[in-house]
């Protein structure tokens, strides 16, 4: 099989990063085409990331000496790659992701800044890969040919949207309180000082709770009338936390559902899912941990090349019906990872093949 | 004003080593009596504690050559000291505690083992002062003539019930859901291993939860024919996490109320809730920060010495009515500072009189 | 006696607002200028350091609403201040400390930028208090009246130039191997990454090794032809390290003596050892600890309100003469504490008097 | 090729769960026996380990229910390996390694016992391969037929050992002064506890600094009258420090050489310097890392599988000739990984052929 050549923007900064570490020997893609913003356009790969290169691989020897180039530099990117990966900034994704779909390039973002747009669809293709069918009303609401934009969710709700999608599909989740303690690489580098994090909990991160709160309803909502319409029988609320942990969020769950599920039905719905056949695929996106004080970050968050989420502690809840401890990697399944998973159902599913 | 003499039982241990260096100057109550283990038994304080002396400040000179007795010195206690503190195990306390306090003893209680005892109180002064009327009935219970028991409650929920009572008073608590993040001072010595919560979060505590969720229903209980009654109006659900932190415990809190108060209220009500006329006590029990990323354990957990709860993020919630974070110091308010508040108070209502 | 007036260059910075917090209440010092860079400048101090306040006490009331100027407006500065203490970028202080000394304003300097000038004295009063003569000599050197610039050394070095002064001027120190453990505030804020130094140590600081080997022999130098001439005598070798450790520097030092004392010399020394008698001077500069494992820097930073260097395990040395572990509090005696010391001393010794 | 059949005795401790974990696919060797302490022996593998296992990866599964033996169940032993890895501390090392060897059952030792015996190998295979000629005189002196002792360094030593030896070869190292930094893991479990090393450094581990001093005297004698003869024209003198970084021990090095060398050519030794054709034996056992901050442990613990030492920081020293820095990973070269390469080199010499 030949190889469709792929775009990364924002590749010099955290989310990029990890982008090319995980698709240094990708089956099926093949970065040749990075841009950034103005302060490392112009200059080649490693110059441009030299002394803050934070994946704990060297970089890519092929990547090495490529070029680095501007953002708008869209001519060029049409020639060289048939979709793009974006790990820009919100500020960025504004103007520039529209200009890479109108200009016939399919972005598969990591940005916020589309996933509050009703025809973008915000992606898990374990759990809503329904949603991939907006791709061409969303080129036909924009006038679009070829291009067109697929969102990620944010990293905070992994954890949880994995593990409670397959229980809402037969149950029906009606309330949801949720408490994450999540890793400092989630505000990228050099993010959070470390004068504010050791021997301490940050009880706040901006727009966190808000997000957690949205996605999960754009997510579990459905196609209609040209859009992507929210469920709106779900109320949800979230306390987001920065604790001192590398990588790995963790999130303490309290649900209630429309019917309240077995404990055993849980754990067997958990237990027999399965992964997709995708080379970025876990086989098993929900390993549930029978021991008492799992999940834990640094244990757990590898698992699956780390895109598997962890669960445990599934316990009854004397106001909602159960609670449990759930764990995703932030930075792979949260973020490349995910956008990644993205490409590759998107491109297994068509919506990638007409450009290749 | 004569100082009165006190004992400390488990006086070697951490928490122990807690009440020896907040004693060390106290206007009131001077300590002459130490008990131990079996292991430090006969040795002199220093020795006792040699290499394993966890304070910040050092031992205190007047006891580097203070005896350390064995518990079972019960003759040598009674001649020595007018009431103790208890900081030992809880195997210990259910063999100790009430040797003390049939023998006329006092005790004021660390362990968690009596405070399932229906006649005995888990004081808060700030809290449930009232409780302390139970004393003379629990004398009266167990044929006790002047020995009684008072515990303090689990470190884990002084950051919610001190905010939450007043409140409690006029609008009636009824549903709360919390997630605790929970300093390693909290396992004491040598307590958790390093190895486990390093770049880690560990989401259990063993028993955390169940005392979590039980003791408040007994702090806002009532006497009621010569027992305290649980409330039992209310539904507590708890999530305990261990985090990377030295001291402080926070807690996330969603709550809903019989009657939901105004916001306005709320903050009203905390900000003019001082404290009670004693040594140990905060003039302010609450400080509410206005920033949006506090409380924080390492910024606030020593405010009133230690001995205030500071509380933030005071918003709306979707499910219940309000949701907001707290933080008390775990090894001050949460352990021996909370110890001598208890007995700072039982003295100046008299139930310690008598015997001085 | 009346409090002579003081003004903070660089009031809003992490050095500046440990100068604010220690000078809240001295017995000598009344903080009523403030001058910043362009961002803060304009702005009343509350303002200013807004969510950037990192000291653990809350801002000192009186000084929330003073103005804080422009770097240039030296007419004010000299209408409002009798001295001022410089908490500014080496780049600033270029600048700005020449201006301030032309202008008649003595600066007492925290910024590396002066202590390479021949007859700017590097100044701790326990060890080189000869040094403060060069005063005279600098204001008719470089035909300034009044005015003139004293620094303090580099935080790095404290710890181990206190312990070895009284052992240097008897025993003359030859060589020396200094392995210093650094905390991360020495960094200012946001300074390190928590990407870069949870789980890790970074074995490299800009600069540091080189002052660690350079700023000593200038302190140990003579006063000489209207200059201070560094030692010649004395070679010194560092390796500088950065730890997940907040504050406190811990060196290890290898040390060959001239003539070799013995060990219960150098430890009569140590313990004879006093402060100087001024508010923030510590009454016993040097702690030797007895225990195999300290200092520590949890443990022992705050020796001396943090002004007191602590020191332990003198061995002998196969190589050497003898081996010992110091640790000073960086961003107390290591910077603001460290000028605070600085002022007292002049001010005792006259030369702060005659603006007064 | 068939398999040859390995022991592991302390099967159930950190570094015996280590062996486990890396020996879980060798192609040369099959763990078949497992013995640990009363408290373990009687029980199935998953059972002993149960709550204590700290690998990364799950226990493999086919060690899940193997039996753990008592350590005196020698004729179970004699049938059941051809060689065993010895995990055990001190204490047992002292009973039941010349029990095994006595027995015909060579012992691959971790512990620090054996190191001192003057006939036992002190075994780093890229240093002094050598040193494994004493193994039949060794069995000569204790009249032992096919069993032996073959001991491997301490872990805090391992980081220079390496680098220096190609050096030593030619140049000869005269004078050696070294500050490490330890990771926690050097301490097994539950080793350190959270309260001492959070936020802190403590300056010393016990026996440390001797065995970093001592030890490297031996790895670079001969063997000379049936004895390994320590080198004695060579003086060191360490520092260790035990930092909260989780694994990687750091060393700081000061060196002086009979013949100084450029720095060109130590560069150039390094560079060149390869490993044995061994299956755990990292290609490249010394890495040179041209960034001015490397090596961190965080970053470079896991280079080359963990077998791999990274250096960085080549400098002139104004005392000695040269300082550097130099990192290796204390669990897997510090301990099993090196235990297994010293088996690996064993058979591939002939040592053990005799016995599978």
């Amino acid at each position: 099989m030949k190889k469709i050549s792929v775009g990364i923007l924002g590749a010099t900064g955290m989310v990029g990063q990890q982008y090319v570490q995980l698709l240094a020997n990708h089956p099926w893609f093949d970065v040749c085409f990075f841009a950034s913003s103005e302060l490392s356009a112009g200059k080649i790969y490693a110059e441009a990331v030299s002394g803050r290169w934070h994946m704990n691989m060297p970089i890519p020897e092929r990547f090495l000496n490529l070029p680095v180039h501007r953002m708008d530099e869209i001519e060029l990117a049409k020639r060289s790659c048939d979709f793009v990966f974006s790990a820009v900034s919100n500020d960025a994704a504004k103007i520039y992701e529209e200009l890479y779909a109108r200009n016939g390039i399919p972005v598969i973002s990591n940005a916020a800044y589309h996933r509050r747009s009703a025809d973008v669809p915000v992606l898990i293709p374990e759990v809503n890969p329904d949603h991939a069918q907006i791709i061409p009303i969303q080129q036909k609401n924009r006038n679009w040919e070829r291009g067109f934009i697929v969102a990620k969710p944010n990293c905070s709700l992994q954890s949880y949207m994995i593990p409670l999608s397959p229980l809402h599909q037969q149950f029906k989740v009606k309330r949801l309180i949720i408490t994450t303690l999540q890793a400092v690489s989630g505000a990228g580098y050099p993010g959070v000082s470390s004068l504010d994090i050791m021997d301490n909990v940050i009880p706040y991160i901006a727009n966190e709770e808000e997000k957690s709160e949205q996605e999960p309803l754009k997510i579990w909502g459905h196609i209609q009338d040209n859009f992507i319409s929210s469920t709106n029988n779900i109320a949800i609320s979230a306390h987001c936390n920065r604790v001192p942990v590398l990588d790995g969020h963790l999130a303490c769950i309290s649900v209630q559902f429309e019917q309240k599920p077995d404990k055993e039905e849980i754990l067997s719905i958990w237990k027999n899912f399965r992964g997709l056949p995708l080379p970025s695929a876990p086989d098993r996106p929900i390993i549930y941990r029978e021991e008492c004080n799992r999940p834990q970050p640094r244990q757990d968050r590898n698992a699956g090349n780390g895109m598997s989420v962890t669960i445990g502690r599934l316990r009854d809840c004397s106001i909602f019906d159960y609670r449990f401890v759930a764990l995703s990697h932030n930075t792979i399944r949260g973020a490349a990872g995910g956008g990644i998973l993205n490409a590759e159902f998107l491109m297994q599913q068509g919506y990638l093949e007409g450009i290749c």
